[in-house]
């Protein structure tokens, strides 16, 4: 069946216009933002209200793409000019983005290397907005065939696992672990998909849950520590997740509790999936240990979300951001070049052949 | 060194009022609400200011004994029919709590006792009093000598990750899974405690973590999910929980996610240990297939103590309130009658020999 599977930032209104999901106000409004200027632009990335590394890339370069766009420069070096400060801007609204940059060099790129062949500035604002868009579409392609090959795994009337948010509003299209989901719908695979809450930031419970019952899955929410007790009552046959870093050796970080998800799914027996673009995979990161958490502040966990405090004012927190699931917890690490299996050092390194 | 363990239900002021800690309005406000009428300690109960199933049972065998002290019966018969009164107004305060009737009946029986030996009201006044403090000091006896046997299995300067609250405000004093950390910290145990925030209802932010702070133990709060972290990280070399009722295989019916935690404790090789009166092991309930487990409102997930909703309005939530850890998770069952070790099926009925 054909279903609505969010697409959080859009170029619309005759390409003038960047249509862009406004993440902070989930679940509780659906307010897409309609965006013309850099200003604004850079002022939705900064205020987080597009999250998810490669839907950040896809707004800095239609950002970019449209300041350069309005220029009124009438040769290319005065054009070049123009693209620069606006990149420079765009580069400030979240130093941590690494695909903010990505994007945005990926654009300059080509601006350089049209330059060397094309002296018209229409010509180069086409360009960059072909560029744009090629961002754009790789990432949907990325994500759909991170789908096809996770489907291939899975099975009608499948209960599916799933931490934290590694879906289709994060990207261009379908997600990454809920790209199978989304593919599967459409071929009336009628899985039941079970959503971790993923406190503390609640993403499960926010924007899974969310994107999901937008597309008519059916999705059912839990606390973090009900995945056990889901399990147990064989609720689950598999578990999908996205990941932030695989390391050589298959050992996978991702958003906090993700280890303890597939400690859980190897107890009672149930698969336990990575969809890991490749673009994840860092081969000069020997394993695990060599991936650094972020720990953040105490109100995430205290305060933060709470009408009223939930734990006492001074109280010691530990609020690490990520873990690291060790790879022999890990059954297939599912990419766009195909399913790496075990063992990873081989198969990880095949992939980029 | 001398620590100040909470008593959440006394009597005090010439035996007259029932000072009783409100445990609705922690971790903001510490409060002790002083109770002189049956109206004031039914409404106490009613709305869950005193929870925990000994603390509940101390405070209703201390109300029944308040209201039949403001008796101004001349004689037997009289004073037996205030105190029925009493009784049966009491127990309708909360009536899924059995520890409420199991303390008022006790209550009932001992004046039952007492009237075929004594027809003085005076002497029956005493006499329920005499239950009342023996019905809170047998609980205050039962936990310590749960925490003296548990201690057993402790060193100084341990981690120990324990989950909800089993702790002092829930019983007479000290808790059952608790009891070890206050006395360890009495020996100057130093121990680290990791406290389970305990989602939905945040008992172990709310509660455990609060409790543990007033008597200056060094307690870290943590999300649910990041058991598996701080586990990992060698954190963490014991973990202590309490438990609703124990089946006579040892199968542990507790708060929500504990399974969950005695499956990472297993899998990073770290002894797990369940904190047990006798009066929750039932002999006559096979294994944990028979305990019914109690699901709860969705809005527990999506909306309590949120300033906002974290959840989409329509979204299915799945909220079962406690689950069953398989009894071959658990390294001890350890009761006021010493340590019982697998195989359960024979070391706890030789408990009750």
């Amino acid at each position: 069946m054909a279903i609505n599977v969010i697409q959080s930032v859009k170029l619309e209104d005759n390409l003038n216009t960047l249509v862009l999901l406004d993440q902070t106000v989930l679940p509780g409004k659906t307010e897409f933002l309609d965006l013309t200027t850099q200003e604004e632009i850079w002022e939705a990335i900064f205020e987080l209200k597009v999250r998810g590394a490669p839907a950040i890339g896809i707004a800095a370069a239609y950002g970019v793409y449209l300041a350069a766009k309005s220029s009124a420069a009438e040769n290319v070096d005065e054009f070049y000019q123009d693209f620069k400060k606006a990149k420079d801007y765009l580069a400030t609204s979240r130093p941590t983005a690494v695909n903010l940059f990505w994007a945005l060099d990926r654009m300059e790129r080509r601006l350089k290397e049209e330059t060397e062949r094309n002296k018209d500035v229409e010509a180069l604002k086409n360009a960059l907005l072909e560029e744009a868009h090629a961002i754009r579409d790789e990432d949907e392609e990325v994500c759909k065939t991170i789908g096809e090959h996770a489907l291939t795994l899975l099975k009608p009337e499948m209960g599916i696992l799933t931490h934290c948010n590694a879906g289709t509003i994060a990207t261009a299209k379908y997600g990454t672990a809920l790209a199978p989901i989304y593919l599967g719908t459409e071929q009336d695979y009628n899985f039941k998909v079970y959503a971790d809450e993923t406190r503390p930031l609640l993403q499960g419970a926010r924007l899974t849950a969310w994107e999901l019952e937008q597309a008519g899955v059916d999705v059912t929410l839990i606390c973090d520590n009900m995945a056990s007790i889901v399990m147990k009552e064989g609720k689950v046959q598999a578990v999908l997740v996205g990941c932030d870093r695989v390391a050589q050796n298959g050992d996978t970080a991702n958003k906090i509790g993700t280890s303890g998800v597939a400690i859980l799914a190897k107890h009672y027996n149930i698969p336990f999936y990575v969809c890991a673009p490749l673009s994840t995979i860092d081969l000069n990161c020997k394993n695990g240990d060599d991936i650094e958490i972020e720990n953040r502040g105490a109100e995430e966990v205290t305060a933060k979300w709470y009408s009223e405090r939930m734990a006492p004012e001074e109280v010691n927190v530990y609020n690490p951001a990520f873990d690291v699931t060790d790879h022999s917890l890990i059954t297939a690490i599912i990419t766009e070049k195909g399913i790496a299996y075990p063992d990873y050092q081989d198969s990880l390194k095949k992939l980029f052949d």
